[in-house]
């Protein structure tokens, strides 16, 4: 099976290598960025090119660009045959209708930085798909990298999305907010990690929303109105420490 | 040395059950509840009380009350000799000023439930006292337990708190709002495990300011504005979305 990534950033360059290392044909690499293009179709043996007009004949075309690129970079595909697969969360399966005839999806959940290597086994794939054999076809691609493979329409994934941004972008920016908060009383960001830890473990044998605990869960007003008081010179996390405290006494 | 626990709730029972793992001599709980108070008596070979006029005499007593009720246990204390410290993070060494001649302050930066045990070793313990003397004994106390402690005057210790807030009582409500829309998708939290600790896991190889992806960070406005729509059921998250993002895009 032929295989063309259109994309050479984080995610097309995990998952290309992780393909590659399993044995399959990566032929071309299509970036904008000459050096992208170049560095991501040497490490898997492919050739390269920065139009979209120059993409090839394949079996599998893979894009993994920015949401805001993929319409006009799958309109510039002059290749309408075969299968073409977005790894888009917030994109539905219909962004190829009226382009491609047969379109799929191929989402990976997971935060992917191009130093630091990830183990594919681990990482849970959302596959779709127009047809039951397209279905299958991506089946076999996912089950190749990964033990964990499931099957979700576009609005399941949107909403995983939303909940990935909640449950990871938006707590790696509370841990930023614990980091300058600390720093600030000149204590070093390394004193919350076992407590970070206990947190994240917690979840594993009971629901996040029974092992909530703090000020908020216990309407403890006294220390509230303290850590707002604290926060004067951060406006914003005022408000954050408000509404997030409001949702925790909602939730219960 | 002889020790008196006033409260035997979570923090009271599990730094009890390690001081007396420690060989040290807890002489008597106190706690409003006789049924708390027998239990974690009898699990330390002391006797206990539900008054507090009754307190005896010893050298060291550890207040494990809410913030709420720890300025009338001190009030109602009799023995007003012997070293008093809280173990609260967010109320000042002040407290004991005019009631005890030597106050301190023992702070544990960890979240405890009563059902699963913890390992003191390594759980930074935060300590503070008005004289070299008591803070020695502090010191003392302290290392036997743990291999993280920490001298923090009251300010640095309330930044902390509202720090460990921020990083982990927020952070577990923002598991819980995820895992609510997983549910709605019909699809399990579980999904999520392995990009939260790699969340988690980023932190200890760079700043979580540098470890930021998601829609916010990449100004990715599509995005957002689907998120945003997706939580009309929910408008207490959308406005804790809208702020978190635009605290995001702030801080860089």
């Amino acid at each position: 099976m032929n295989i063309i990534f259109i994309g050479a950033g984080n995610v097309a360059t995990h998952l290309a290598k992780a393909l590659h290392a399993k044995k399959q044909h990566i032929v071309q690499v299509v970036s904008r960025t000459t050096l992208s293009a170049q560095k991501l179709a040497e490490s898997v043996g492919a050739s390269w090119t920065t139009t979209p007009e120059e993409i090839e004949k394949a079996d599998v075309y893979i894009y993994a660009v920015s949401d805001s690129a993929l319409q006009e970079v799958i309109r510039r595909n002059p290749q309408k045959k075969g299968l073409h697969i977005h790894t888009a969360g917030s994109l539905p399966l219909s962004v190829f209708e009226g382009e491609m005839e047969r379109g799929g999806v191929f989402y990976p959940l997971q935060t992917f930085s191009k130093q630091k290597p990830v183990d594919f086994a681990k990482i849970p794939l959302f596959i779709e798909a127009n047809s039951a054999t397209d279905r299958e076809l991506l089946q076999k691609l996912a089950d190749s990298l990964s033990k964990k493979v499931y099957a979700a329409d576009s609005q399941q994934r949107q909403q995983l999305h939303l909940a990935a941004v909640f449950a990871c972008n938006f707590t790696n920016h509370l841990f930023a907010v614990a980091e300058q908060l600390l720093n600030e009383a000149k204590l070093p960001f390394d004193v919350l990690r076992p407590l970070i830890e206990e947190t994240v473990q917690k979840t594993t044998t009971m629901s996040p929303l029974d092992a909530q605990t703090g000020p908020a869960i216990r309407h403890d007003l006294n220390v509230m109105d303290k850590h707002i008081a604290a926060l004067t010179a951060h406006l914003l996390w005022q408000d954050i420490y408000r509404l997030i405290s409001e949702s925790i006494q909602t939730r219960k």
